[in-house]
């Protein structure tokens, strides 16, 4: 069978390494694909520059040329143009794509599905979410004939391994950010990781697949981790929590604006018994409830070079058996406007809402009081004395009040009105509990 | 688009979901596939019988009838004959395939799958292992271009149940099973699950997608759970380790009989932080090493009704996405006789032996002495004197002995030696410590 032939645009870590396996384990691939795999060009910026291991004659800067007769195009230089573009190109030229390129996928999904439809290939991104971990395939494939209810993703490795840190070791978030930086975990800029906008494009991803609806990362509800203090860790702790960024994609039935999908991402409290609460250092998990199929759980890897690779890798391999046997249509995703994407203020949710308070006679029954004209239940209610700053100031203590469920507009409506009470000197936090 | 027919063999709990499934849920299903799904037959053994929520006008006994002119057959009757015939009735008849059928899957696997290839038509069985969680997919797909090196699974939700209950609750083990019968997460006759038939034949599918090699059932060194007693669980748990029936899908490089893969099935102790450690009650877990994605977990319901189904459905939508687009071949599994299968004796594993020993001076002397003879390392020893039965007997102890890797072979002869001394009294048990 004539080979097929591979143009690779971008070649970093994870670019170098998927090259450098395709020619490493060719014997391997043609096996189990029914046919070689060629690598016809790797489009670089700097074709001049050595990269061990590839043939220096692959290399080109001529992102077109590259494309040109390609049967599969391997899209790793990230970002948004060229990589659109180029992407476009390719679909239409009749080559099958296969990209890790979250941001663009969080922007631009649908029209990128769209082309592939139009041009009867696939566009296939296993490696845009969550690196290593098959998660899109089971979305896509495996629970096709079932109804996904929700998904809770820890989707990014930076923000995981410096809330982890900062649990076990006590570290404030300055002193974990820095660790990670030193350790390579971060970025030198990092700004998408800690302000949850990585996240925010997976939960994008995810939302789009799991209910078969067009959500982008403009519809995507976005806090970071900035916020998180070492004392929230501490106070979440002491009450059988942990604080994970998640990503958070539902369907809700009966939000005050009617039936939807939500996508969020913001620190969350997990109890520690959740599957999640144990996912530690850098690597991601997502948690997917469905209907007949229950909880699952996929563990891995979510970053790094060989990881990432590993899913190019899986899809390519897949496409190129699809080349082979000679249906090479992107099977249907069926993306739609099926339901309306729901703004935060809509979405049921509990908050854990710590005041520093003065301790006096009344101050609970005081907001008590709040809390029940807002018809937000509290479920747990723990006040502990703040040792005096000074003999002569007034003595305060921490409360942090756990409510039952209720909208996101109607718990935020409570502590803005208990704010507003000569009893609490300070809000200092304010996190959501989810998994339950 | 004209329907696509889907025939369905055998109508029981998954079935009926199924069914019921397709039927209520059509619109969804037809706008995920691009055209509807109709159930043409259900073929059951009595006709008669009300079967709700099923039209009675599908029904038949003929199973000839039931495939002729179904685009996709389903068949959930289990067991082998007629089960087999049927499969390759309906794949030599241009039909695909859905199958839960993990038995006749463990042993005529590369005959089913040649007859699909033949006919350019599907086979597909991600409900075979592990009931909803996506297991088959990721490994004949995600991980299509990376090398698999292992695979740990608690594929019997039976067995982990009864183990699981026994370590949390103290029982023994007729105990736990009694219990697991009442409620239902135990057959009548329980053999199949704790004999460890039912997960050497997860394990048989496995490994031979998961390495490109035929192995069937019988390659599976298999032993149960039904030797497992309340004081095993009890040393695991004091030593850091919980009992696990594993599931084990190895390729080895440097075995006594050159390279193979090995698959085998027993009760093993695994580390309490072992990702799979935590998988309670009658839950699934697959873990998965590969080259370049390094660990990956897979969690979910590995049994029941909904679950099942909702695996069967993923593989119908799947198939009829596939047949809306025209390429209907089955995607190459590329199962050859890549590697041998390894003997249990020529695979590296480490050993927990317990003995109950006469305590006298000079004991551990001689027993240390046989381990050193045959080669076989100790990386724990430790000794706990035993009550006395009567005044006159001689003092005992329990001597627990965890020892550093070797093959399987070499530490069986070191028990045998070990088991001859007089010094030794009686040997109580002898685990496989899995999972570093």
């Amino acid at each position: 069978m004539k080979p097929l032939k591979v143009a690779m645009l971008g070649c970093g870590v994870v670019g170098t390494e998927v090259a450098t396996r395709i020619l490493g384990n060719a014997a391997d691939l043609e096996a189990r694909i029914g046919a070689p795999l060629e690598i016809s060009a790797v489009a670089v910026r700097d074709a001049g520059k050595d990269r061990p291991g590839i043939p220096s004659e692959l290399l080109t800067t001529d992102t077109a040329a590259a494309i040109e007769g390609a049967d599969i195009v391997v899209e790793l230089m990230g970002g948004h143009e060229p990589a659109r573009e180029l992407i476009l190109t390719a679909l239409r030229s009749g080559a099958s794509v296969v990209t890790a390129n979250k941001a663009l996928l969080a922007s631009d999904y649908s029209e990128l599905l769209a082309a592939a439809e139009d041009a009867e290939v696939r566009l296939e991104h296993e490696a845009a979410v969550a690196g290593a971990i098959p998660i899109i395939r089971p979305v896509v494939n495996s629970l096709a004939g079932d109804r996904i209810t929700r998904v809770l993703g820890i989707v990014n490795g930076t923000t995981n391994y410096i809330l982890d840190q900062m649990e076990k070791e006590g570290w404030d978030f300055d002193h974990a950010l820095a660790t990670a930086q030193e350790l390579g975990y971060a970025e030198a800029d990092p700004t998408a990781d800690i302000g949850g906008h990585d996240a925010a494009a997976k939960a994008a991803i995810l939302a789009s697949l799991a209910f078969h609806t067009r959500v982008s990362i403009d519809d995507v509800h976005v806090e970071g981790i900035t916020g998180v203090t070492a004392d929230m860790v501490e106070t979440a702790s002491a009450q059988g929590f942990t604080i994970k960024l998640l990503a958070i994609c539902e369907t809700i039935e009966d939000s005050p604006a009617g039936p939807g999908v939500s996508a969020r991402v913001y620190p969350a409290l997990l109890p520690k018994d959740h599957a999640l609460a144990s996912v530690g250092g850098a690597f991601n998990a997502v948690f997917v409830e469905a209907e007949a199929a229950g909880s699952l759980m996929f563990y891995g890897q979510g970053a790094g070079g060989a990881p990432t690779a590993s899913a190019v890798l899986g899809d390519i391999v897949s496409t190129a058996r699809r080349k082979v046997l000679g249906g090479t249509g992107q099977a249907r995703r069926s993306i739609g406007n099926r339901l309306p994407v729901l703004p935060i203020s809509a979405i049921r949710t509990r908050y854990q809402i710590t005041f520093d308070v003065f301790d006096r006679p009344g101050v609970l029954a005081q907001i008590s009081q709040v809390f029940a004209e807002e018809g937000t239940s509290i479920e747990l209610m723990q006040q502990t004395q703040l040792e005096p700053t000074d003999d002569d100031a007034p003595q305060r203590a921490k409360l942090v009040i756990a409510t039952h469920s209720g909208t996101d507009a109607a718990l935020a409506k409570t502590v803005e009105r208990a704010v507003a009470l000569d009893a609490v000197n300070e809000l200092k936090s304010v996190l959501r509990i989810e998994g339950h």
